[in-house]
Formats: structure tokens, C-alpha cells, sequence
């Protein structure tokens, strides 16, 4: 190591840091717009989003960065200044590699599909739809192009979101879901058994807001760095310091606002279980999504959506809302499985799987040119079947349902899956360590979980790639066993079986 | 002009454009941290809003732009074309010219002085804050230097506020207020008249904050562009897609929430009313704090505190508040002089310029070296004397009210009158061109005056200078005439005088 070493780590960190406040101030752009914005705000903050972006992508690209990387390669780091540098590295050397000019013309695509694929779906139009998802597929595959021509294009997209699991893995996982989920599925569509719905009615939007802040004090949430708030779609942002949930209601729905509060509740915790001193730095920073979807699913299911949850937890319902249930009846509703849903976000904890799994299927094909998008909308009807058993009467209510390829977005829904998957296999080790999760539910005590989780997941941000972060945390390697055994234990139960 | 002067001009608005993008993005981030940042957000907040800054003054500094400028030099140019130049080549020079290590010694000192400040504020002990007050005062005489070594210190920090009136004007200006109206506070002071109290009493927040939306609705407040919060202090932030008000309540001030609104009401106009299609631009920005001010002050007091507007909305009152008074009444009420006041953010519309006049008299000195520190509480309270008649009890009622000075702030005070003094003119001429402005008020009718303000201010951003806008929107040089005749003549009916 050279005498220069600290100071060029120290310059290269002060860098990294800039970077990622800027990024900061972007995401505070964002969910302002989402959340207090004015509608007429729009043209403005725009302009605003760009500028940081376009200072983001410099900062990350520039030669002083590339330099910095250089000097470091060859000096003797310790292990978490090595995880700075392999993390920086890596997000360095992918921007550089994706011309600016593509950068701009997916931005615009991006934009021009919008207002397409919003009245496609409106008029259940995949014809006019068509041609925009071509040009997105084709300029993603471009991109996965530009950063490695050699490799998969797809495997290139899905390491955008989840960098260090790799595709084999995704493809294991979600196979094994397909081939173990589908028999469960059909013998529950077989079942006698029908869930009661206490919770058909119509609920106040303020009663549901109280009775989902009652749920985030329950659970510990930290006001003094965090708020909740509605927009149109729920989601998280924010840091360390300041992790931000919202949720959206609707008054015939108080258990959607609920799970989807108590999910948001999962990844603000990861946010705010990341060290204060790294922040800034990739030590401070969630380790991508199929970790950060761990989090906001085990909340949202394993707590939210147990016996033990609805036990402690069904008092302070009915001190909000106008209900009289039993513990066990809210906890049978909560976990109604929807055999007729065609719509994914309106999926149950089981059938969901299937809906992602017949999406990465088909942009799996799509990027790879083995599917024409013109076949979309009867692959994705014929998948629906043989997954669900349903049929989508539109494309409204089949392919056109979800905004992430218009986003320009390939790769992404396979962490969704993955993410659950993770969370069942998280529960248990921590079972295993704090023991009995459902006994300290029960009593309404959270601590120790979220103890565990900040101990073992969250504050090592991004030191681990993610699967030497699941086997330090569960002492195993990533495996879907935990999560298969957890369904089937708990649906079988449910149903009968 | 040569072939390529196109291309460079817009090169060169881009890159303006930039500048001004971030900082709008680090607006947004200090209204954020005022208004809905939860208390823990602090230390990454100031982070990203150092990241934001350092970037903006890069931006504004480096080579790239003094090159387009030097280029633009020799180029001819449209009006608008050499008003954006002007704006930007001035920014840009003063920019250069001061250290980086010196705008973080202020930024160091500021940080440090605030706390400081408030303890010896509580304590009512000047002695602790005088070394923080004169370490401030030298570094911004150093700021001063090195923008202009040649020139009156202070004069070269005024113009940080107040760029296109000189300090000579601002001199006339304040001097004139200070020989005028102590005669006529002095005759107030004297008179048999005393107002009546209708508001005196207790007003729930909720009542008074629907009080001030039905103002906001009342007035035209554009609510698609715009919001309204509370924050610790009013404050107008934004752009003219999104201008938001801040107020703030207290259960026994009814009539301080209502007229800091409009106050707040009168500068979100202004922003609202630059052009959109100049955003980003010094043509789509607004001319200063003295322009600035004008708006709000016209708002808040000609409008506001105006017997037609009383007539008009006394009615609304009623419908939000438990109060029963006549029109004259309130109208009183609202311009009660408070001569036992020592505190300028609670002064009434006359004694509140000598509270300025003070101000400026004492930081004009301390910049210049002709008071030390140590003699300011004295000095304040002399002229307190001497200006209001009022002697403070304390240093904390005296020259520890303000925050001003503990931010480094030293030639923004006397904007405030400036403002208040354009006010009454601009008043006048639009009179002179849409008729009787109180006949409109009395009718409920704002939209004439505010489309007179934004035809003959507003739209015009930083086109021409202070002096040239005041010429262009009024057929005449700046002037305190109109000032003190609606002083006089409002105030001599008030008080039989």
C-alpha cells in the first residue's frame, strides 16, 4: 500500500459520496411529486429530475472516478473498503458503457409510451400498444448489448435489479415455484373450503388511516425518521435518516391499505436499519431488490398475514373499524386465495408467484427474440391457464396490466418472487436464533425480530453480495425450501388438503 | 454576429438552464426540511443539500460558461438576449471572485453562530454572541473585499439582494422614511385615539386555517400551482409551476395567520406570474428582493388591510371564526399602531420601517468599521428611543431579535422598506390604469389589479433592471412620495390626527 493510499481512498469516498447525494435529492424530487406536488408542477420538475440526473451519470462516469478506481486496484484495502470499491466499480463500469445518446432515446421512448400504453389498456387495444413494446424491447436489448455484447441480454437487464444472485439462480428458484405451486394451486381450486369476508363493507378512508398508523406504532415504526403519506401507487423512499412509506385507500378495501402499509413498513425498516456512519457510502445502502423485497415481505405475510398477528392485533381493527370478527375468521380472510383474479397486485400470497412467473417467461423470450411481441397476448392468456386456471377476458386485464415494460423495465418482476422466497428463509433463521416468532406476536413484541434482521441483513448494506449476505445471515445457501415448506404447511391448513 | 452565434447562445441558456434546475431541486429539498421532513433527517439533508450547492457553484464558476460569455461579448444580441447575459455575467463574475475556503469559513462560522445565537437569545446575553457577531461581521467584509476591494463594503453586499438600486437610493429612500414618519408616529403616540380589540380572544387552528384557505380561494390563489402549509416560519418557495405558501397559527392571533398569508399570497403571485416558457432563464425569474417585496407588502397591506377589503371579507370571517364586529372595526383592529412594541415581525404597517432604519443604520456601521460590536445594544436601544420612543427591557427584545445577522446576512434589511415603498407606487399606477382599485376589492374583484402586477412586473422576470422595471411599470423614477402620502393620509384618518 502506498503512502498515498488514505487519501486517495478518502478523495474516492468523498466522490462516491456526492454521488449518492445527488441521487438522494433526486429521490426526494420524486416522491414530493407523488405525493405534495401540485399537477401543474409537472414541466418544472421535470427539467429539475433531468438536471440531477444528468450530474448523477457524469459524476459516475468521469475520468476522476475511473482514476480513483485505477489507483485503488492496486493498493491493499481492508474488506469493507473492498466492498466500497467492488460495488463503485461495478456501477461505474456499466455506465460507462451505455452511450449517452441511448440513455436519451430510452428516456424518450419511456415518456412517448406512457400516454400509449395508458389508453391501450383503457380501450383494451394491444394493436396500438404493439409497436411501443417493440421499440422497448429492442432498445433494452441494445442496452444489454452496449454494457456486455457476449453475454445473455436478459441476464445483463435482471443485474440491474439484482446484481449478485445471478440468472441460473432466478431461473431455479422460479422454476421450482412453477413446478410446486401450480399442483397446490389446483388442489386449493379443488377444496370445499370458503373463507368468511368480515371485511366486505364499506370503511372511512380516516378510519383506515388511523387504524394503519395504529399498525405502524405497533410495529415500531420511527416517526422521528419517518412519515406516511398517500400517493397513487404505495412505495418507500428515502435513507437511514429519513425513510418515507405511503399508501393509497379505498373504502371497500381497508385490508389492501393495510398489507400494503405493513409491506411499505418492511422496506422503510431496511432503509432505516442501515448504518448512520455509511451514509452515502455502498455500506449504507440496501443491497438491491430481491433483499429489499425480503424485508417488505416477511412483514407484509409472515407477520402481517399470521394467526399469531390477527390474534394480537384484531382489537386494535376493531377500535378503528366498524367490524366484529374473530381472530381466526380476519386471519381465514386475510389469506382468502383469489382463484379468479387475473390482476397481480390483487394477488394472494400464493397465486402471486404464478403471475410473475408467466412474466418472466415471456420478457425472458421477448429479449431474447424467442417471442414476437405480436404472440404476447396469447402467451400470456395460455400461461394464465395453465398456471391459474383463468382466462383474462381482455388484455386489459391480461398483458396490458402492468406499467414496467412501459417503463422501459425487463428484468425487474422475477425480484419480486425472489424477494418472498428470501423472506421465508430469513423467518426461519431468525426463529432459530430468537426462537418462537409467533409466541412474541402474539404479546404484540416485535423487537427481537427487527433486532435480528437489523443485526443480520440491514446493517451490513451492501458489504455482502447477496448470496454470501443470505449465507452469513441464514448460515445456508439461498434456497426456495423454506419458502415451499411455509406455503404448504400454511394453505394446507387453510384449505384442507 | 457571427454563423455560430446561435449555437453558442444556446449552449450557453443550457447550461444556465442547468444552473438553475439545481437549484430549484435544492428549493424543494429546504422546503421539504421545513415543512414535512421528519426531525431525524437532518444530517443527511444537509448533506444532499452541500452536495446540491457545490454543484451549483460549479456550474456557476467554470470555464465553460466564462467562455460563452466572453464569446457573447462580441456578439450581437436581441434585448432579452443581453438581459439573460447581463444576469448571468453578473452572477458568474461575483462568483469567481470569492474563495471557495472562504464561502466555507462562512458557511462554517453560520452553522456554528446559530446555536449560539439562540442560547444567548434565551439568556438575554449579548456578551456570549458579541465574538460570534464579530467574527461574522469580518468575514463578510472579507466577502465584501473580494468581490470589490474598491468599493463601499456594503454597498457590494446590498447588491447581493438588491442589485440594480445602489446603495445611494436605498440611503434617500430610508432616510426620508425615517424623517417623515417619526413625526407621525410621534403624533400617534399622542393622539386620544385608541383602536378597537374585536379579534382579542381564542380561535382553534383548524378554524383559522380554513379562515386563510377561504382568503387563498378569494384572491385567485391558483391551487393547481400551488399549496399551503405550515412551517415554523412563513416562508414562499418555488417556481411558476409551483409556488407554495407557508403560515403559521397561534390560537390568539387570528389576524397574524391571516396577514402573513396574504403576505406569503403577494410573493406566490409573483412566481406564478413569470413566464413559463422562460423557465430556468433570468427572463422566467424574478427581479430581486425589493420587487419581491413589493408584491407581497401590496397583497398584505394595500389590499389587506385596506377598509374596502375588510368590507368585503368581514363576511368570511364570520362564517370562520366566533366573531361579531362591523367592518370598521376590523378594519381598525388590523391597523392598530403599536406603540409599545419594541419586536419588528409583530410591528404594524408605520412603526415597522424605523424598526428597518435601525437595522440598517447599525449594520451599515458595523460593516464599515464604524461601530465595534460591543456598542450595538446601546445603539440599538438610542434609537429605539429615538425612532419609537420605546426603550426594550432586554437585548434579547432589542438586538438579539432577529436571525438575520447570526446567518451571515448583513444589506437585507432594508429591502423590506424598499419593498414596501415600491409597493405603494406600483399601487397608484395601476390605479391610474384600471380605476379604482377599493371599488374592485369591495366587490371581491382582484383580478384586474393582478393582471395590471402580472402584465407590468411579473411577466417580465429579469428583463430590465430595478430602476428600469420601476420606470417601465410606473411612468416614473423610483420614489417615496406614494408611501408617505398613503401613510399619511390613512394614518391621519385613523387617528384623528
Amino acid at each position: 500500500m502506498s503512502a498515498d493510499t488514505p487519501d486517495v481512498y478518502d478523495e474516492f469516498l468523498d466522490h462516491v459520496q456526492q454521488l449518492s447525494y445527488v441521487a438522494d435529492a433526486g429521490g426526494l424530487l420524486q416522491w414530493d411529486q407523488q405525493v405534495m406536488m401540485p399537477e401543474g408542477g409537472t414541466p418544472a420538475r421535470s427539467k429539475q429530475q433531468s438536471a440531477l440526473s444528468t450530474l448523477h451519470h457524469d459524476l459516475l462516469t468521469d475520468d476522476d472516478l475511473g482514476e480513483y478506481l485505477a489507483t485503488l486496484e492496486d493498493t491493499s484495502l481492508d474488506p469493507e473498503q473492498q466492498a466500497v470499491v467492488r460495488e463503485v466499480r461495478r456501477e461505474h463500469e456499466r455506465a460507462r458503457k451505455v452511450p449517452r445518446d441511448l440513455i436519451e432515446r430510452i428516456s424518450e421512448a419511456t415518456s412517448e409510451a406512457l400516454p400509449v400504453w395508458e389508453q391501450a389498456r383503457a380501450d383494451d387495444d394491444f394493436e396500438t400498444y404493439a409497436p411501443v413494446l417493440e421499440e422497448l424491447v429492442d432498445l433494452r436489448r441494445e442496452y444489454a448489448e452496449a454494457i456486455d455484447p457476449d453475454r445473455d441480454p436478459y441476464a445483463v437487464l435482471f443485474e440491474e435489479f439484482e446484481p449478485h444472485l445471478g440468472l441460473d439462480t432466478a431461473e431455479r428458484i422460479l422454476g421450482r415455484l412453477r413446478d410446486e405451486l401450480v399442483p397446490l394451486i389446483d388442489e386449493i381450486a379443488d377444496s370445499e373450503v370458503t373463507q368468511p369476508r368480515p371485511f366486505d363493507g364499506t370503511y372511512p378512508v380516516d378510519e383506515q388511516e388511523a387504524l394503519v398508523r395504529a399498525a405502524l406504532d405497533d410495529l415500531g415504526f420511527d416517526w422521528d425518521r419517518g412519515r406516511l403519506d398517500t400517493s397513487a401507487h404505495p412505495f418507500t423512499s428515502g435513507t437511514q435518516f429519513d425513510a418515507r412509506i405511503t399508501t393509497r385507500f379505498d373504502e371497500e378495501k381497508p385490508l389492501d391499505s393495510l398489507s400494503s402499509t405493513i409491506h411499505e413498513f418492511g422496506h422503510a425498516t431496511y432503509a432505516l436499519g442501515l448504518p448512520d456512519e455509511q451514509y452515502g457510502t455502498p455500506l449504507g445502502d440496501a443491497r438491491d431488490l430481491t433483499v429489499h423485497e425480503s424485508q417488505s415481505r416477511l412483514w407484509e405475510n409472515h407477520i402481517g398475514r399470521s394467526q399469531a398477528f390477527w390474534e394480537h392485533f384484531m382489537p386494535t381493527v376493531e377500535d378503528h373499524l366498524s367490524i366484529e370478527a374473530s381472530a381466526e375468521d380476519a386471519y381465514r380472510a386475510v389469506n382468502r386465495v383469489y382463484d379468479d383474479n387475473p390482476i397481480r397486485v390483487e394477488a394472494d400470497e400464493l397465486t402471486y408467484h404464478m403471475h410473475i412467473v408467466l412474466r418472466f417467461e415471456i420478457e425472458r423470450d421477448l429479449i431474447a427474440g424467442d417471442l414476437d411481441v405480436s404472440e404476447v397476448p396469447a402467451v400470456w392468456n395460455d400461461k394464465m391457464e395453465e398456471y391459474l386456471g383463468i382466462r383474462p377476458d381482455t388484455d386489459a386485464e391480461g398483458c396490458l396490466q402492468d406499467i414496467h415494460w412501459t417503463n422501459g423495465t425487463f428484468g425487474y418482476f422475477p425480484t419480486y418472487s425472489l424477494g418472498s422466497v428470501l423472506a421465508a428463509q430469513l423467518y426461519d433463521a431468525a426463529e432459530a436464533a430468537i426462537g418462537p416468532i409467533d409466541d412474541a406476536v402474539r404479546a404484540g413484541e416485535f423487537e427481537d425480530l427487527h433486532e435480528w434482521l437489523t443485526q443480520n441483513v440491514h446493517r451490513h448494506g451492501k458489504r455482502y453480495t447477496t448470496d454470501a449476505l443470505i449465507e452469513e445471515a441464514t448460515g445456508q445457501a439461498y434456497t426456495a425450501d423454506h419458502f415451499l415448506e411455509y406455503v404448504t404447511e400454511k394453505y394446507t391448513g387453510l384449505y384442507d388438503l
